[in-house]
């Protein structure tokens, strides 16, 4: 195996050791993603992670320090028979950190800690700290390329250590009855550790007779300094070469026995499935040398190496583009999140998406309100869009309506309801839209009295109610006054957030509606009606509680009538500066979301203090030059005490 | 053809006559919908149209009157051989309004008109006023449903006309010399009238010869009025009937002469192309005796009738859906043209639709704001639409970038810019949009100086100044700063209008750049650059004029320098909230809108007088429910007197 690469520490008759190469699945990945986004944000602190190698490859396979899913769980079990390995994750949170980040130190500062852990004697007492590793990595969140570096801190002699005895297999040198023993022994010690596997152990070896130990027994164990044996658990498959995990080892024993130990003899003990039954017979033996280290207790870190090369051999990071090997349709989910968890890392840490992207929105209209308010509300993560419109595409309609084309006018043009849902799952597929082809009863409008037209309108009437009581918010954005009264109704009759958008030339509408404040209904309810009314009504922005808010109905002497007969063709087209619905949807949005996040949100019983946020802007007017923005906070004029919208059951 | 309708005056052996069949080309309808929408608007007063009839058709075609594209100049001539019917249009701006005419009284009008002209003699000095009609119409031009009912109104004697003398073909009357001579002799009476043909004449003939004259010269003409003839230009191609022009002629006859005619000879003059040379032979010839008039000069109008049957047979209107016969892109045109157009026909008269649709638009960025200036810009009627970005599209912008879909995202991702064009095709066909994928040179990104990197950079750069030569307006939709600059100083130089926006979480800015006011270049310009910076500067809303408006830069301490290096994650993907953009890339089109409709316009010397429209809006915020609209015009504190974007020449 020549091509394997193996680091050339000594000369001839020197000790190579096979390196780590670093395994990721994607499951680190998108684990690492997950992470960042929720919990590290932008925190750059070192994070305690955990790998884990295996001493059963099949041959041909590199010496793999393995990361999954679940190496974010530092103390969490490992997989059987692995021998877990604790890391320190630096995921910076630019790329220019990441490629400046001082490597030089970073692995010092783990050498150190290594080289501390041998002269203090806790290596002895707990040999995993021997085996450690950084991993130094950016995420683009974005493209979901994900830069990364592995370093496998390594403490160095001077000069290299001394092959005595070439390396042979375990069957060359025991016997049958010695493998069986040495494996027994070996699984009663990871059973007396509790652990998967030792990494590091004694062996002694007598006739028939295996005994291991653990190192922090040396004294007790080694009676006789001129034959020790130690074993590592080693994920090498090369049969001349020990793994990485052997290097710090042979630093720790130089360190405190090396001038008494004329030789050691290494046993890297490898396991193997062979037709049903464990084998270990396939383990190498040798015999090594020791330098005694130049550096006296107390003294400095030694020298030390670990950062891994890059395939091409080079000292460099990697890079893995996961994006290629993701299902599409799950990319899409999670970048369409992404860029909405960003919000909660520096701008608002305490916004809750979940209660926005969980809100089931009923879209009233499928016009040119209803297609900017259903792109807004994909925009914040909404899932769950219903449709109602009984109109069809007409020609005029996608230049100025964002979820139609020209193909969908065609022949008559598609139904707006239905065309409307598949657009959405056409830019975003997992979506779950729903589209309704009916009309919404108007009073003013008169039902003929057939059999036919009057149980059609008694259905429109049930299949309304069952919408709106099936959704937690109710857009209302229809082209006539008088279609809005009868969702008004209802959705106040099932205490629904209703949020109203209507336009005119140059001027728009975007309130919600207010709703009676119920009576108490348990002993939570302590507020006190009359304290919230004294608050001055003649302040714009003074905050009105929702019960004292009306409905669309509640600002108007106009009573519903019917309004699209002997309408001209400019009336009948909502003559319309192209730019005000784009405002007016996105606006109505942006009002519901706010309402969300209050922290009194869409509580049914406590849902009347949020203020009313009606605003009407009058935009840059085509006639005067003067681009003026005229705030009117027309709800404060409407603190009516009955309303069309009192919750009181919908006889019609 | 016994299936014909004929108007059934009298009882056997009483005269009746071919009614009229109204026959409406489309070019009729397209007409009145451009008339409708560009000059009448919500005009509805009568309006002069014209129509013709034929004496020569096929027979089997039933009596027509031809409204046709030319309908609307009434003065204008009528197709040769043809015979010119001045007409009234009654456009109704709603349905209602046309089912609620009062059509019995629109009859009585033009009967009494008809009636009064025989009275006065107007009608004997010009016949044509005896053939006259009325046209009630209402065009529902988003649907393309034109409906409409004629009326010819004719005068009924209370008692039929006898007819003395069954019709008989002129063959079985007349020679083949008088044949010819009759025919020579009503061209020449057209030669001398100066028409295409007289509707009316007179006609003596004693052997060979065949005398005509015009109603006028009945007295001098018509000595013995025991053999008098009168021919009618005639429609109708019955070989028993006459057309409905005869009507009228035979009531002034009776109102006339009535008493003193024993017979009327009538003669149907009829027309015919047959092998290559014309044809009267079959013109019809018949005699019968007028009833005398009940009604005494200056009496009431008589009794009329006129309105056409509908298709049934039945009185009643007549639609036509020309939505089916249209070429549905040509649809999407006309319809896309209305909505704009309705906005002058009630709101804003004096709005120069033509300024805004012509203006060529150049797009920087192609992303969250260029997607929403792009469909703004179609609604508006912009044509010309070119896209700039070097970018490809991501799992995470079709929920944001309205342009886009979940396809456009696959294998890496389409290029923005050529998707974003793909889009508008699709949304409206008509649309002249162009994409080009290039990156705009940066200040602070520093350009390696291999050969081949600079003379990328020196090709975009050119690229970049031809673009924005060759456009009216650009606007800096990109997502860094830096990006900005370079453009910003092109357009400077080429005194180009320049939009620019810019997205924050919460706020967003809109504003145009200003423009150094030239110096003087001729006679026209008057203006005293010192007279308009008197102006308060304090006074938010004061009217800075554009030379003391400063751009992007102007109003930053902070130099161009690199922003895209060493961005956390949040930092590059624009956190905003979702709707944001919509508002912002539609108020960016609004304030182009206006400035372009402003007195001083575009015009290179005197753009610098329109105000700054700079506007940030602070948007309803996540973390305060309420949702306030601060509106800070943030340009009242640019007026600086040098800016980066003087119009110098680009050095770099």
């Amino acid at each position: 195996m020549a091509s394997v690469p193996v680091d050339k520490d000594s000369a001839d008759q020197k000790l190579q050791f096979a390196p780590f190469s670093s395994a990721l699945e994607a499951g680190f990945w998108h684990q690492l993603t997950q992470k960042k986004l929720n919990d590290y944000r932008l925190d750059e602190s070192p994070k305690n992670i955990k790998g884990y190698y295996y001493n059963g490859d099949p041959v041909g396979l590199p010496t793999r320090l393995t990361l999954e899913f679940s190496a974010f769980e530092a103390d969490g079990p490992s997989p059987a028979r692995c021998c877990p390995v604790t890391g320190t994750l630096y995921n910076t949170n630019t790329l220019e950190a990441f490629k400046t980040s001082d490597k030089k130190a970073l692995l010092e500062q783990q050498a150190t800690e290594i080289w501390d852990s041998i002269q203090s004697g806790d290596a002895l007492k707990d040999p995993s700290l021997l085996c450690k590793f950084l991993l130094l990595t950016y995420a683009d969140l974005k493209k979901y390329h994900f830069y990364y570096w592995f370093c496998f801190p390594a403490l160095c002699f001077s000069e290299g250590i001394k092959i005595l005895k070439e390396p042979a297999t375990l069957d060359q040198v025991f016997s049958s009855k010695q493998t069986s023993a040495l494996q027994a022994a070996y699984d009663s010690l990871c059973g007396e550790t509790g652990t998967s596997a030792v990494p590091y152990f004694l062996i002694k070896y007598t006739g028939d007779t295996v005994q291991v130990a653990q190192l922090r027994d040396w004294d007790s164990f080694n009676t006789d300094l001129n034959k020790v044996t130690v074993g590592v658990y080693d994920p090498c498959t090369l049969p001349q070469h020990p793994g990485w995990p052997l290097r710090n080892l042979l630093f720790l024993l130089a360190s405190k026995w090396g001038s008494q130990l004329d030789v050691v003899e290494v046993m890297c003990f490898r396991d193997r499935t062979l037709q049903g039954s464990r084998n270990i017979q396939h383990s190498i033996v040798f015999q090594v040398k020791l330098p005694i280290p130049e550096q006296s207790v107390n003294a400095a870190c030694p020298k030390n190496v670990g950062w891994e090369k890059n395939p091409k051999g080079a000292m460099g990071p990697r890079m893995v583009n996961l994006s290629e090997c993701m299902d599409p349709k799950r990319l899409a989910e999670s970048s369409v999140d992404l860029n909405l968890k960003l919000m909660r890392w520096r701008l608002v840490p305490s916004l809750n998406l979940d209660k926005v992207t969980s809100t089931k929105c009923l879209l009233l209209g499928a016009g040119t309100l209803g297609c900017n308010v259903a792109r807004t509300l994909m925009g914040w993560g909404v899932r769950h869009i219903t449709f109602v419109d009984n109109s069809k595409i007409s020609y005029s309609n996608p230049v100025r309506q964002p979820l139609y084309e020209f193909e969908d006018c065609l022949g008559g043009g598609k139904s707006k309801a239905l065309a409307a849902v598949d657009r959405l799952g056409k830019i975003f597929p997992g979506v779950n839209a729903e589209g309704h082809v009916m009309s919404i009863p108007m009073p003013g409008h008169p039902v003929n009295f057939s059999e036919a037209t009057m149980s059609q309108a008694r259905q429109d009437v049930e299949h309304l109610e069952k919408l709106i009581s099936e959704h937690d918010v109710v857009f209302l954005l229809m082209d006539t006054r008088e279609s809005r009264w009868l969702p008004t109704v209802i959705a106040a009759s099932n205490r629904k957030l209703v949020v109203n958008s209507a336009l005119g030339f140059d001027t728009f509408v975007v309130m919600r509606h207010g709703l009676k404040k119920p009576k108490p209904c348990g002993p939570g309810d302590s507020s006190d009606p009359s304290s919230s009314s004294s608050l001055p009504a003649a302040s714009l922005f003074s905050n009105i509680p929702g019960h004292r808010l009306g409905c669309y109905f509640c600002n108007d002497v106009v009573a519903p009538g019917d309004s699209t007969r002997d309408r001209t063709l400019d009336q009948q087209c909502t003559v319309s500066r192209p730019g005000l619905a784009m405002i007016a949807g996105a606006l109505a949005v942006e009002l519901m979301v706010s309402i969300l996040q209050h922290t009194e949100g869409l509580c049914p019983r406590l849902s009347v203090t949020v203020i009313c946020s009606s605003v009407t802007v009058i935009c840059p007017s085509v006639t005067v030059v003067c681009s003026s923005v005229t705030v009117v906070c027309s709800s404060v004029t409407v603190v009516l005490s009955q309303c069309y919208c009192s919750p009181v059951p919908v006889l019609l």
